[in-house]
This record gives structure tokens, C-alpha cells and sequence, in this order.
């Protein structure tokens, strides 16, 4: 075993769920000092087996090193547990799931405290972490010069995607796409329901069904287009007047098949309201418009 | 050029629509004899010129050809067209959407004149026919036999993806695929009205939204084995408890960005239901049965 010349970032991590001891575990396994702390104790008992530093308290993790990840249940949780430490000087990079507004409400919160703020939203589960080829990475906003600082330290586990200045963006982003991932989900499901009484092994028909997805998953990038420059009728294929006149197949379907159309018919109430005002070449963008206040 | 010495099969199209037009330029250019009728004539003209022959009436062109291919509006006009026609003998192939109950009481309506009948389901739009690397095709449903013996020419124009004997199979894997799509565009205009108002480039956003779309969509494998083995908890990462906790996130994030949550909602719903009748351990396939009356 060959040891590394170049030293490696100490880190402090509060909070050991299954999402912050495999990031630990990184750490850890790349050679970095790592400092831990969990509110449970026996969650870091194993860390320590692996060469991890067990604080005893939030407060002395903290004192202990520099840049300080938080990965806890949620925002409130990140209050309670950092109220107790001196943040002065500290790099605090959170991990916590958390709304836009509370993350640029917890970076001021921080900076009043003297520390530095960056606020991260992981879009991956912990079996990705660790894994590049699994593609998981976590969205990070905030001060720019504080994220190139730590960029190296915080690839560690898992991929950077720098989304802005603006501290809420990686929460934004990051509910963003979950949102999306719901999205289709939910159609997943209706998808599987209608199979559900009849002789059709489910397996048959998910390889399909993911195919599909993927293939049409690139659509998005026209409605982007769409929305930069306000034209939504550029390059439709299958209009909105058209694929209104399709819907009562679906919701017809539904019904023969005993499934409650509840998750279909909100976006296709959306789509029959954008045609009545008129938008019959556009595509389906202008739902988009309909849904912001 | 070199005359092709193998007799190709003539075929009669019935629908120049969008789909239809499509559909029989292909066949013209791969060298089969096509007889086309269109309720309007003037969509035929412009084939007649590429060699179509072009009958004054259904019944004339239904005349013509065993194998008569169908792309009408609805279920409706596939009766009213094809009323005024002898179908004894012929090979009706219906490629007009439908539901599953209306593919199979056309078969039957078919063969009560005298017809076989194979029904299809269109995964593709119009610009994806005759171009093999869009990825598009057919699902058929009904007669094997008479699938083997058309699909050389019914693989013409897009590939063909056959589904089993019930003649509604076709119809309901194109409804399950495209309710599928729906709702992962639904979930994708959630994503963008979440930026709308943010200083946030709509195309910075959406590749990254249809990357991360491409990697979940492989999550319906692992669904379709939940469903098969009736066991809703083997290898969950992040069951249903953690992700009903994080729901109140994704609605306060909607809130905060004066976003209408009725995308997302009816999801969150049935996960809070299920996870209401003590379901936590398992992952969100169990929404699926709350869908099946």
C-alpha cells in the first residue's frame, strides 16, 4: 500500500442516515480525515471501525475541521443541531433536503453565525454513492468560490453540478426534476393498472414501458425551446387540438379496464383548458403557463 | 436500377391523414402496389403522383387488395367507411386508435363479414415513419397467423411489435405507453413552471430534466417484479415512509414559486393512503393497486 503525498481535505459530517454513512464511507475509503457526529450514537460506532473520529457532540465535530457537510432529516433539524457550534470561519456545505426558500434562509442564518454557506440537493440514493457509473450527483448553489474550493473533496462520493450563485437553486433544481421523476411515476402507474386484470405478465410490459419513457424523456428539450422564445407552435408535430381530440380513448380505457383515472386527468383537464383559450397549434408547453400563478 | 424480381404485395390504405400519408409513402417507395382512398380526395393526388392508384370510393379500393390497412379518425369512422364495403376474404389491418373494447368488437364486427381481422397500435408520430432509427413501431393484436404472413409488409413502414392473440392487446399497450407519457410530461411542465419565474434558463434546465427522467424510467422493471412476486418491499432503497416524509417539500417548494401543485398532488395522495393501511416498508408500487377497482 502505497500512501498518498498529497494531503487530503479533513471534513466533518453531521448526520449518519443511510444517505451520510455512505457518503462517510467515501471519505473515508479516498483517504480523507473525517470527523462524525450523529444524534443517535450507534450509527457511527461502525465508522469509527473504519478509521472515522466520533465527536461527542455537534460542537466539538464542528470545531474540529473547517468544512462542515450537513446531511440531516430536514431543515429544522439542521437549526437545532448547529445552534449549539461556533459556525465562525466554518465552510458549511448542507446537504439537508430542503425548499428554495429555506435554503437561502439557513445561508443567511449561517453568514450572521460568521460561517460560509453553499446548500446542496442530491439527486441520488445511497447505493449510488461511491458509484460514478451510477450517475448520481448533487446539485450545488451558492457562493461560487467557496464550491471550487471544496469541488475536489465534494466529488469525492458522488458528481457535482454547480447550478448558480442564487443559494435556493440546488433546492429548486433538485425538486425540479424529483418533481418530474413523480410525474412519471404516476403514469407508470396508471400504465399498470390497466394491465393489472388481465393475462399480461407486467414484465412483458415494463421493458416497453422504459423504452418509451426514454425515448419521449427528450422532449423536454423543445418545450425549453418553447419557452425561450414564446413560440409555441415551432416544429409540433401532434398539436394540441389533436391530441385533445385523443383523450377520451385514455379515459375510456381507463374505464373498461376498472381504473380510476385520477392521475391521467388533471393534465388532460390542463390541455382541454389551453385549447378553449384558443391554442389548438401549439403543443402541450402552454400547460406550463397554466399552472403558475 | 435494378427491377426487384421479388413480387412485393400490393396493399390497400384506407386514411390519408398526417399518419396515413406517411404510411403510404413508404410502401410506394419500397416498391409495393398501393391503392389509397381518402374521404377528402385531394390528399390523394399528391400520391397519385408517386404511383399510388387511387380508388373513387372505399368500396373500390377495398376491391382492389386482400390486405386492406385502415387509418381512420376513430373507431366511428372505421365503421362508416368500411360499412359500405365486401370484406369477405380480406385482411383488415386497423391501425386507427382505439380502445382495447373497441378493437375487439371491431375484430369481431370484421369477421362476422367474412374478414381476419389483426388490430395495431401506432407508437410513433408521422415524421418517425420510414426513418428505422426514431425508434417507432406498431403494436399488433389478434390473429398470429395472420401477423406472420403481413409482417414483412407491415414492417415496411415502422417495426412491429406483436402483443398476443386478444385483438385488444395492441390497443391497450399503445393507451398504457402513451398514459405513461402523459405523465411524465406532466410532471416535466411541473418542473419547468417551478422555474418560471427564476432567473433559470429553461434549456439549461432540460437536459438535465431528461437525463435524470432517462435514468428513472428503469425503475419500472423493479416494479413489474413487485407486482409478479406480489412482494412490494424486495429491495426497496427508499420506501414509502421516507418518501411520504419528504412530500410536504415538494408542496411547500410549489407554494413558494406560486406553482398550482395539481400535477403532483393526486400522487401524493395515494402514497399517503397507502402508506396510511401500514404499507411504509414497501416502495410506491402499492399505488397501483389503489388505481384497480
Amino acid at each position: 500500500m502505497t500512501q498518498s503525498t498529497v494531503e487530503k481535505t479533513s471534513v466533518t459530517l453531521l448526520g449518519l442516515g443511510a444517505m451520510g454513512t455512505a457518503l462517510a464511507r467515501t471519505w473515508l475509503a479516498a483517504g480523507h480525515p473525517l470527523t462524525v457526529w450523529n444524534r443517535t450514537p450507534a450509527r457511527a460506532a461502525a465508522l469509527a471501525a473504519e478509521g472515522a473520529r466520533v465527536a461527542d457532540s455537534a460542537a466539538e465535530a464542528v470545531a474540529a475541521n473547517t468544512l462542515i457537510v450537513v446531511c440531516l432529516l430536514d431543515d429544522t433539524s439542521v437549526e437545532e443541531v448547529l445552534a449549539g457550534t461556533d459556525l465562525a470561519d466554518k465552510d458549511v456545505v448542507n446537504l439537508t433536503t430542503s425548499t428554495p426558500a429555506q435554503a437561502r434562509a439557513r445561508a443567511e442564518w449561517a453568514r450572521r453565525r460568521g460561517a460560509r454557506y453553499l446548500d446542496g440537493g442530491i439527486m441520488a440514493v445511497p447505493p449510488m454513492i461511491g458509484v460514478p457509473e451510477a450517475g448520481g450527483y448533487v446539485f450545488y448553489s451558492g457562493s461560487r468560490e467557496l464550491f471550487e474550493q471544496h469541488q475536489e473533496t465534494l466529488a469525492v462520493p458522488v458528481g457535482t453540478t454547480y447550478v448558480g450563485e442564487d443559494t435556493g437553486f440546488a433546492a429548486l433544481h433538485d425538486v425540479a426534476l424529483l418533481s418530474a421523476m413523480y410525474g412519471m411515476f404516476a403514469g407508470a402507474a396508471h400504465a399498470f393498472a390497466l394491465i393489472r386484470k388481465e393475462d399480461i405478465d407486467p414484465a412483458s410490459l415494463a421493458p416497453l414501458l422504459a423504452d418509451w419513457l426514454v425515448a419521449m424523456a427528450p422532449a423536454v428539450l423543445r418545450t425549453a425551446d418553447h419557452l425561450r422564445s414564446g413560440d409555441y407552435t415551432k416544429g409540433v408535430v401532434s398539436n394540441l387540438a389533436m391530441q385533445v381530440a385523443g383523450t377520451p380513448t385514455f379515459l375510456s380505457t381507463a374505464e373498461e379496464q376498472g381504473v380510476s383515472p385520477q392521475l391521467l386527468s388533471p393534465y388532460f383537464e390542463l390541455m382541454r383548458r389551453r385549447l378553449a383559450a384558443g391554442s389548438g397549434e401549439e403543443d402541450l408547453t402552454g400547460v406550463i403557463d397554466l399552472l403558475v400563478h
